[in-house]
């Protein structure tokens, strides 16, 4: 039976959500084929079976995985036999601060960069709800945030100086080869690239030369796959 | 031959730097032996030998090795039949980027909050240095920083969110063991609570039940050793 992941869908069928490319990058580590199903913001219907109302969703041989962490814990114990997404126990839990880290300081950091963005790129439909959401959570208007951009870069330079430093001695996060940390790093960095310009990864920066590794990965995947509809090179679902 | 490690020591012996904790830590968790031998901020002369002006320094069977990682790498290669400081080859990588995370962020957070303490507690010989270097380092006075606490609390805590959830959820930061990435982290802390009174770890929190394992570890190794010889459990240097 076919492997199934949900995940939040923008206008012209885009795919940028940070936590999907993680499971999206755990999936192709692990050579797992997989349907992809769009869910709007305001779909909440179309996951309820799942018990909750975030994306992604994993389904696979009937079980059902919330949350790209838990996703990635899965395939790993599932397919024990396919590429490792974490090289052992202990490299696992320091994967897991690193998923901490950049959900609580790297993408908030981001976010207030990209709110304005991504408004831009979300489906009509679901416009109002992101705007009330995420304009509740940022504590003002969406414009205001936006114009505010220049005050917040410096915070986020900031966030990346570990990254840049541990990226400019190894190829990969993880060492030589690209692991689970990689790829919740990735989530982030292709976010960031498909829902706006800002340059964010110089091209002289250590992390621009990773970006560029990452994107070769498994076929290309991360560069060819959840474009925009009118860019596309796939089938989206697919 | 005995192995040796040269560290900072201020007023009345105490031993607090966060980066020569990571070696004693290192050299605990490989039951390695070792001297340690006290040395002044401005004693640059007695660390000459090494060919820079950092420590802590390791010196083993005539060989010099400086930078606390650079320390943990060695010990780690030349002392492969004892415990493993880092887990395999991606939870060293991963480690690698807690260590730059560390000591661009985290350490960087709490020095603004500890450097008056800490200058309090340096040899009267030093003070004149560690106030001009540190002033520098900081744009204004030891003192002025020091009236600013409150400001720059808000981020340590911040700095702090992702520790606090992942080690919510294990024992250890890398896992159900202790390991190297720990040891970094605990550098911090020691740092923290010998050279001030900053209540940076509140009891009911998970970094404050991880730090008194980590006190416990290695027979009480951080709880007793390096402290001032007037509350000190050993003689120093041994």
């Amino acid at each position: 039976m076919a492997i199934t992941l949900y995940e939040i869908v923008c206008a012209d069928d885009a795919r940028f959500s940070p936590y999907a490319w993680r499971s999206r990058l755990a999936l192709a580590h692990k050579g797992l084929e997989a349907e992809f199903v769009p869910c709007r913001f305001t779909d909440k219907a179309k996951i309820a079976f799942s018990g909750q109302d975030k994306t992604p969703i994993l389904i696979d041989d009937g079980q059902v995985v919330c949350d790209s962490w838990s996703i990635a814990c899965y395939l790993e114990e599932h397919y024990p036999h396919r590429p490792s997404l974490f090289g052992g126990s202990a490299a696992r839990q320091l994967a897991r601060f690193i998923n901490h880290r950049t959900d609580t300081q790297l993408n908030p950091a981001l976010f207030r960069l990209l709110a304005y963005d991504i408004y831009l790129r979300v489906d009509p439909v679901d416009r109002e709800y992101f705007r009330r959401t995420r304009e509740a959570r940022l504590g003002r208007p969406l414009e205001q945030v936006h114009a505010e951009r220049d005050r917040y870069l410096p915070a986020l330079a900031s966030a990346l100086v570990p990254l840049q430093m541990a990226l400019g001695e190894q190829p990969f996060l993880s060492g030589r080869a690209p692991a689970y940390a990689d790829y919740i790093v990735m989530g982030t960095i292709q976010w960031t690239a498909r829902a706006s310009e800002l340059p964010v990864v110089a091209e002289n920066a250590p992390l621009y030369a990773w970006r560029e590794r990452m994107l070769d990965l498994h076929g290309g995947y991360a560069r060819t796959r959840g474009l925009p509809q009118s860019q596309g090179l796939e089938i989206p679902a697919g």
